[in-house]
Parts: structure tokens; C-alpha cells; sequence
């Protein structure tokens, strides 16, 4: 009889992290391999032995569609770092243990660079025990920070919902004919790929964002100010649009939000009023230049839009789900699945399983040559990188006026 | 030779105030009427003759169907309340003396309570000067607090956007299996409407929000906090989801924002940090009950996310356009047009060309009896009011990946 399957979604959701899963299950069920079982909250709820059998809630192609079209993690995750071997082989003795116990020859772990460690050190200890479990990353990120890969599954998606909303939002700021100044801020710690997707909206229907900010440089305060005022003025009520990623630190390296929650001294009960990056900057224009400002943050929803998913994101998270399933029957082990770009125009892909400790560990950037030189926007070649990648839409299946999901129950 | 049209927007963009323009501006070509000018930035920019010829921009069907589908107000907006003619009747003489002089027999203004104010000063110094120009209000808001009407055209598409994202966000919520809380928070300064659409979420495929506080009732942060601790603690691992009204007010008549701001000491720069009601209520749910929160603001985003319309939304705010211009060709005058409900289930609705007297200047409230007792979630009645302003969508035209608009330029 043909081994069993259990799989598990790790670190922050995206809109297609279940597009990935749904791509693991079928791949699975195509190579007829045993029971796909799920891992409620990554491996920390599966060394609580809290595991699914996903055929119990995957009935038809409807629900494989659904799943495919729901945001968040259908499984729930985890924030849980392996410890290392050396320091606690109990941990790693009781997860073997469990996946013989039911079954298990295939191991997904659908995850970002936390997840690649995971997986790297879940295979070494098999390969240690002659374990002939496989053990396959399937990536995810809306940061698009992975290594190695030419893009993230969750990426694409992520980008459409920014670039959108920010079309949107430039014709609502517009609509006074003052000099108001928004600030929109995007998720981003370390790397600015999300911020940067605002781009995206400028193009003969929209004037975009006026002016984009990356972690990948340092941010000076003052420049930033000069630059604003400048932009501001450039043509009677024009309000401009500015986009910064939510990590943006000083050359000194502290954050801006951390200046925020310097500045703002404690309240009555001494605690500290934390505002964000777009916040705090929107009140330093404020104060500067005397106009009107608006903070928006996106927060969680951008990796939660699913009503807004791009197609090609959609498909690919599928595919990197297929392919590691397929990968891992071929004998494949210790790897993640890799997108490789073969064509920009028109666009074309193609997965490959690759060695994970390229992966895992290793936080891509935003190249310095995809900024330009005032370090305030980026250039054609992020453009032509990034556009492919929101091409398409999924709609949701809509039911009574709401997108459809498929969820778990509680 | 048949009189010429002129058309405005006022107030707050919402994301169909477009389709009552594509709405005035085919009933002005069914009815063969002159040209159809716009007025820029509403009464504001008329007074600096600021106008276009609409037909100059709208050239086919694709574009009063882009026009349709494009936020925030294609015209631009002012927020310009006309003096009374008493304090300066030059204001008036100048208005006529424009509209006479482009040989204009029909005014539009689209908008809400403050517009209807200004259509019914126009209409009565117009009666009293003898002129033939007919003036009309249509109705919009995201807030749907205007009378008489059944609801505003508007409003429908901010509560779609409202419930789906709010459906996300509650899936994104509940990934760490722990019990963290989320406060979301939603526009309408004096009314819940909008909040309360958060309940649409709640259904067979999503749990909803845990609780929903609309301004309509004092808000006492005792018992909030109370409920939230008890909301918390219901089931290990369920991490709440609050919707808050952005005005909430508490027994003393003091916003809960003006209190975030009393609270918040002045920074290096004597500058209080504002910080909205969500973001208040977040912080005291995190000092007093000791868990993680998140908070949430949708913002801007809630009344320009045209990539979320609702289908019958579109429909009415087109209709109560071509319907204004009808009424008016058949002689009406100092009117709003209406929509009155003619069936829930199934749902139908009329439109209809009310005194103007009886909506300006009125705020209509969430009524007691469609808020539960304990002042923190909606009741049936509301629901079977909302859910069929959300039904059917209006699918962008995407063109490489980005929604298109029909956009001035600048």
C-alpha cells in the first residue's frame, strides 16, 4: 500500500498558501499515494498530535477550487523554530516516531526561510536514521524575500491587491484639489518588494504613487521632507501619494517606527503609544509643511485579499504543490521547489526542486540598480520583473453577495 | 434648441458615485437635452468656472461603463456649503449668471446631506427670480445616514467591502491558534451603518466578528473591556475580532479619540499623537487584559475600493441618476430622488422624486431596535435590511492585471 502524506503551512499566510496546499493534495491524490493528512498549526500542533485527514473536508474539484480561493492557512500555523539537534534530539525522536506511527513516507511543509530550516533539519535527522521519509519546502512569502526562486508564491497576489488599492486611493486623495499628502504604508521589514508593487499602478490611467520608499536604503528624514514639500508643490492641487515599507530605518539602523515610539512620551499608565512608519512620518509632514496628511496602513489585510488574487500567482502556488508531491515520488528529498522564469514577454515559467540550503536562511533584496538613484522609486527593470506576476484574476465564487471559503471547522 | 445640463459632486467620494453620474449623463442623452457640462470640485469650482463638456471625455459605452466602475468622484469633490442667501446673495446672482450664460435648464448635484441643502437654496432663490432651471439632488453616502430614502447609493459597496474583508481578516486572525484580538475600525462618525455591515460576515462559512459597537449608543469602556475579556476566554485558541464605529462617543459626549489624544502627552514638538479608536481601544485591551491586539483601519479604502462594488449598488446609483434627469424633464423641481423598497426577498426596488426638504439637513440613525441589548451586535432586522444591498458584482475591466478607470486629466 502506497504511503501516507501529511503536510503543514508555517509562518505568516498569504492569499495563496492554500492554492499550494491544494496543489499538494491533488498532486497527491494523481500519483495515488495514501492519506493526505494535515497538520493543524504547522509542526507545533503536530507534535500535539493534532493532525486532519484532508479528505474528510476535500469532497469534489468545488472544494478543491474553494480551498484554492480561500485566504490565511485552512491548516493554521506556527511560529515554532526547530530547536537544533544538538540541543533537543527528544523533539526530533517524537516526530519521526509520530509520522511512522501513521503512516507517513511524504512530508510538506508549505513556509518561508523558517519553514527551509525545518525542512532541512527534518531531512538530515532522517537521512541520520535511514528514514525513507521525504521531506520537499514548498515556498510561500507576500515579501518575496526567498532566495534562489525567481518569485514567491504569495507575492503575485500581494502585489495586485497593493498596486490596486493604490490606484484607488491616488483618485480618492485627488478628489479636493488641495495638497493634502497621504502616506501608505506597506509590510516589508527587511525588503521592499510589496512597497516598490505600488509602482504598478502608474501607467496611462493612473499618475501612481508620487514618491516610494525601501528598507533596502537608509532613510533620511530630512531629505525625505525636502522631497515632499518638493512634490507637493510641483503643480497646484496635486495630493500626493507616498508609499513606504514598514521597515525603513535610519543609517544609524533604528527603525522609524522605533522613533516614533521614542518620541511619543508614556501616557498616564506609562505605557508607550507605538504609531507605525506612515504615521509617524505623516505627522513629521504635518508639522513641517503645514499640509493636510493621512496615514493608511494596509496591515494584514494585503496578505488576506484572496478577493483579489492574480491568476498567475494562483497557478503557480499550484503548481510548486504539484511539483514537490511529484518531485518527492521521483525520490527527491531535502529540496523546495524553485519557480524559474523562462520569459518575460510573454511570461512563462517552470518549477525545479532545489537543493533547500540555497533557500533556507538567506533573505533576498530589492537589487540596488531596481532603485533609482535618488533612492524614491523604482526602475523599469522592477517594473518588468513585477508585471507579469499580477496578470489574471480568480474570482471568488461568490454566495449571497460573500466570497466562499473553505474553512475547518473550529 | 433643448437646454443644456450641468452636473456636480459634493461631500465624500464613494465607490458608485460615478454610476450616478454615468446615470444623469445617459438620461440626459435619452432625453436629447443639450450638452452635459461638469462642474470641477462641485459648486466650488463652478464658481471658478471650472467645467467640462462630459461628452468630450465620454466617447462610447465602454467608457460610461469604465465610468461606472471607476471611485472617488470623477468630477472632483469640494466641501463648500453654500452661505445663506441673506448673508451674500452676490453668491447667487453669480451662480445664475453662469448657468444663464451656458444656457443651462438642468442641475444635478450629487451628494449628501449638505448638497441637498444646496440644491434646496438653489431651487428657492431660482423660484424667486423666475428662473426655468430645475434643480435636483442625487442621493449618495458610504455613511447612509440620509432620510427618506430606504438607504443610499454608496452604501452597498462600502458594506460589501466591509464584509468581505472583515471575513478575511477574521481566517488571517485565527492562524496562530491563540488568542490575540483584533479591533477593526470603520468609518461613520455619527452612525453605525457601516460597522454594523461587518456583521454580514457571520453565516454558515465564517463565525463573523465577536462584537460590533455603532455610535448610536454611549460606549462605556468598562464594560467593553469586560466583554472583550469574556469574548476571549469563550474558546482556548479563538482570537476575537472587534468592529468599532470610528465615532464612538462615550455618556460625557466625549469621542473615544479625543480621549486617546488627552491621554497621549505631547511629543518633542508640543504636537498631541492622535491615534484613532481602534487603535485606543487595542492598547487598553492589551494593558488590562494582557493579550497581543491588532489594530486595524480601513481607512479611505472602504469607500474607493470600486474592485469590490456591489452589482445592485451600481444598478440603483445609476438608476437614481437617469431618474433624476427624468423627473426634472417632466418638470420636477427642488427634488431628491429616492429608493424605496418594494420587496426584501425577493428584492425590488423604485425610485422616486422626493421634497428635498424632508432629507437635508436630517441624520438617519441605526435604530434601537436593530442593535441587540447589551449595545454590542446587530440584530436580524438589520441584516435582512443590509443583505441584499451587497448582492452581485460588478467585475473590473482589468487591463494588464490593473482595474481600469475612466480618469480627467490632471
Amino acid at each position: 500500500m502506497s504511503k501516507n502524506v501529511i503536510v503543514g503551512q508555517s509562518g505568516g499566510p498569504t492569499s495563496v498558501i492554500n492554492a499550494s496546499l491544494a496543489g499538494v493534495y491533488a498532486g497527491a491524490r494523481a500519483a495515488n499515494l495514501g492519506k493526505v493528512f494535515g497538520m493543524r498549526n504547522g509542526i507545533k500542533g503536530f507534535l500535539e498530535r493534532r493532525t486532519i485527514d484532508m479528505g474528510e473536508y476535500i469532497k469534489d474539484e468545488v472544494d478543491l477550487e474553494l480551498l484554492k480561493r480561500t485566504p490565511s492557512s485552512f491548516l493554521g500555523s506556527c511560529r515554532y523554530k526547530l530547536p537544533a539537534l544538538e540541543e533537543n534530539e527528544e523533539v526530533y525522536a517524537q516526530i519521526f516516531e509520530i509520522l511512522n506511527e501513521m503512516g507517513v513516507g511524504y512530508f510538506f511543509y508549505i513556509g518561508g526561510n523558517d519553514s527551509m530550516d525545518t525542512i532541512m533539519k527534518l531531512s538530515k535527522y532522517g537521512e541520520s536514521k535511514n528514514s525513507p521519509i521525504r521531506f520537499m519546502g514548498v515556498p510561500k512569502t507576500i515579501d518575496n524575500d526567498l532566495a534562489v526562486t525567481d518569485h514567491s508564491p504569495g507575492f503575485g497576489s500581494a502585489a495586485k491587491y497593493i498596486a490596486t488599492t493604490i490606484k484607488e486611493l491616488i483618485l480618492d486623495a485627488q478628489v479636493y484639489n488641495n495638497n493634502a499628502v497621504t502616506v501608505v504604508e506597506v509590510m516589508g521589514r527587511n525588503t521592499g518588494w510589496l512597497a516598490a508593487a505600488s509602482a504598478l499602478a502608474r501607467g496611462d490611467n493612473s499618475m501612481g504613487p508620487d514618491l516610494i520608499y525601501l528598507p533596502e536604503l537608509h532613510f533620511d528624514i530630512d531629505k525625505f521632507l525636502d522631497k515632499v514639500a518638493k512634490v507637493s508643490k510641483q503643480s497646484a492641487g496635486h495630493s500626493p501619494t507616498i508609499v513606504v515599507s514598514e521597515g525603513l530605518s535610519l543609517a544609524d539602523g533604528r527603525y522609524v517606527n522605533e522613533i516614533a515610539a521614542e518620541k511619543n512620551t508614556v501616557d498616564a499608565f506609562g505605557h508607550k503609544q507605538l504609531s507605525g512608519t506612515a504615521s509617524y512620518l505623516s505627522q513629521e509632514i504635518h508639522k513641517n509643511l503645514g499640509v493636510r496628511t493621512r496615514a493608511i496602513e494596509f496591515a494584514t489585510i494585503q496578505r488576506s485579499a484572496a478577493h483579489l488574487q492574480s491568476l498567475v500567482d494562483v497557478t503557480e502556488a499550484f503548481a510548486v504543490g504539484q511539483t514537490a508531491v511529484k518531485a518527492a515520488v521521483d525520490g527527491a528529498t531535502n529540496r523546495v521547489i524553485i519557480i524559474k522564469r523562462l520569459s518575460s514577454e510573454p511570461y512563462a515559467f517552470a518549477t525545479d526542486a532545489m537543493e533547500i540550503e540555497k533557500m533556507a536562511n538567506i533573505e533576498k533584496l530589492v537589487p540596488r540598480e531596481w532603485i533609482n538613484e535618488s533612492g524614491d522609486y523604482v526602475t523599469k527593470e522592477y517594473l518588468d520583473y513585477a508585471r507579469p506576476l499580477i496578470q489574471g484574476e480568480v474570482a471568488p465564487y461568490f454566495v449571497g453577495g460573500m466570497p466562499r471559503h473553505l474553512v475547518l471547522p473550529k
